[in-house]
């Protein structure tokens, strides 16, 4: 959001002006209308809900980023919402627990942290997804990168490249061919995460040193890692991985980061954050996980699902120039005409008094007997 | 919103499942549209904001309804955005203020409060409406009376009427006509608000029981407020009434009730109440004001517009059956015929595995051969 006035409103939050607005509007309605098509139903979750109720199905360190306060009613504190997929995975736990699987939810709304996101300050953010429940297949994760691509590329977004990852490359290697103490493992995702090969060596993963350079453009970053995985341990993620590529083969640039786990904590076997040309930083993530916080004791039901976080986008587009088109309506104008006019899709601006200007009012036309004439 | 969990929702505070926010997408979204057709631009607020900031544009009874947290980044207090309107208003007075009058601003958004509103125990509403801004005329009255109509109607509501008061009556006739001590002012109000003709009577207010009667459909009524107005104190408020009247004829049934003042504390000469067919209470109301806490200590801003609160609107009509058209697409499906059609309208299910059940799914077609064919 655009900071508008920094005396009157806290660090991070900002109101979107018309030009802004409009364009947010539309990448919200594309975008949805988009998910919307390949059958994801939209539902709606509240700003606000008990503290305790959110943190069961996020991370502990999520809790601390929520506004908290004590509702006056029940005495119980609450929190302002920072991430809504964990809402739908309550509803899909609780309200749609009897709907047919695989159950697809869609959503949009602003989520808003007490800080900005690293060096991004914003506190409020629109955050906009899907979520396909009941699975955690190949097939699953491919239909939510292609959809993924597809909202991006609806919302207006062009040039989109993807980059996946395997969140749990270093479970599955080391409980196999790659043995670590359990007390190495932490110390080795942290490593690779950081892309740091010599802190990789000295935390006892020598052996998955070859996993920072199965990295970059698909093709070949998938050739190194399968050559890397000579015991076959990631052969069935593998061909996953080829599986989703060919899916949205043409519809993106696709990358290969095999050890990124930061933004993946909670995803399952599959990972992937996407970006769009002249927007800086991601505009989104998604992957396999489980929903967690299940009632009954229950595992959590397997799932995929993305969510953008499109204000960059927003901005970029909103800096390009924008078409208005709108007639103004002079003092005494005919209603039902401008009415028609309204009805074939012209934005009309009717006239209260003798001073209004039509240009300075943003008008590109005037109604003249009965015609939009340009100004 | 509904309630769907009480386990796991605050009280007041609900989910909308798939049909409910369908009808919500859809009532949002045809209201806006109609707003924008008329040349209303819209804007998006911030969910929250200083306390200070906000409480300078509302009255002080209002900010009790709503959250109230410090910021730990500011150290200062925050709200929970309990109305959208005096958000508009700050970027009237700021961001927008060298833009061009009338400024025309439309908006929608979730607003919270601590407490429901009477018999309603909805902590969280939908807000949605428009803003006229530098013109409290007759014919941004009218304009505004107009748009309200066409905005429930375009959102699906019908047999819509509307209530016409006269917020300032007592102030006007008391300073002129009817002469009161400034100690009663106060005490008539409450007394015709109250509908109490023996409370007005003690109150001091014998002079203006006739108010209690020009009440009922606007034709009748607003003949007995002429005839009760022999001063010809109201006389332009009357005409601006039946220019408004006259301006909506035919679009809404009308209704006139001079003296109601409950929800109408901030309007000036103008104020309305919209109702709907089959929708218990209010759906929402509107009239002239003037914009509060403009800097600079100017006088505020003259405006007119108006507020709707359509949740009980959306929960109407999500119970009438939705038409539901689904397109299942067996596995090995060809994509491309997919999105074919998904161009011309279709929502697609794709299949991800043998066992799903495309009834179960909620399909009413299945792609065989490239054609949808019933199932």
């Amino acid at each position: 959001m655009q900071d508008t006035d920094r005396d009157l409103l806290p660090e991070g939050l900002g109101d979107r002006l018309p030009q802004q607005a409009a364009v947010s509007q539309r990448v919200r309605r594309t975008a949805l209308d988009a998910m919307a098509s390949h059958g994801y139903e939209r539902v709606e979750t509240p700003t606000i809900e008990f503290e305790k109720s959110m943190a069961s199905r996020m991370a502990g360190v999520q809790v601390r980023r929520m506004f908290r306060f004590v509702d006056p009613v029940s005495l119980r504190t609450l929190a302002l919402r920072s991430d809504i997929t964990m809402q739908v995975g309550r509803i899909a736990a609780t309200g749609l627990a009897a709907a047919a699987r695989p159950l697809r939810l869609c959503y949009a709304g602003q989520v808003v942290t007490i800080k900005g996101d690293g060096l991004d300050p914003a506190r409020e953010r629109l955050q906009l997804g899907a979520e396909l429940i009941g699975s955690d297949s190949v097939a699953a994760a491919a239909e939510i990168v292609e959809i993924a691509i597809e909202a991006l590329r609806a919302a207006g977004a062009s040039g989109i490249s993807v980059d996946f990852t395997l969140p749990d490359v270093v479970d599955a290697l080391s409980a196999d061919a790659l043995p670590l103490a359990a007390s190495q493992i932490e110390a080795v995702r942290q490593m690779l995460d950081a892309k740091d090969a010599g802190g990789l060596v000295d935390a006892g993963g020598e052996a998955y040193l070859p996993l920072l350079y199965a990295v970059g453009p698909f093709e070949t970053a998938i050739e190194r890692l399968a050559a890397f995985d000579n015991a076959g341990v990631l052969a069935g993620r593998i061909a996953g991985l080829r599986e989703i590529a060919a899916r949205v083969d043409g519809k993106a640039r696709l990358t290969l980061d095999p050890s990124e786990r930061h933004g993946f904590e909670y995803q399952s076997w599959f990972g992937f954050t996407i970006y769009a040309e002249g927007v800086s930083g991601s505009l989104g993530r998604g992957g396999t996980y489980r929903i967690l916080g299940q009632l009954g004791g229950q595992d959590g039901e397997p799932a995929a699902g993305f969510s953008l976080y499109p204000d960059p986008l927003i901005e970029v587009l909103a800096s390009e120039p924008q078409d208005t088109k709108k007639l103004f309506l002079p003092l005494g104008h005919d209603a039902r005409v401008a009415e028609q006019q309204r009805a074939v899709g012209w934005t009309t601006v009717a006239a209260l008094g003798e001073k209004d200007d039509p240009i300075a009012l943003g008008c590109s036309h005037r109604l003249e007997n009965g015609e939009a004439v340009p100004l």
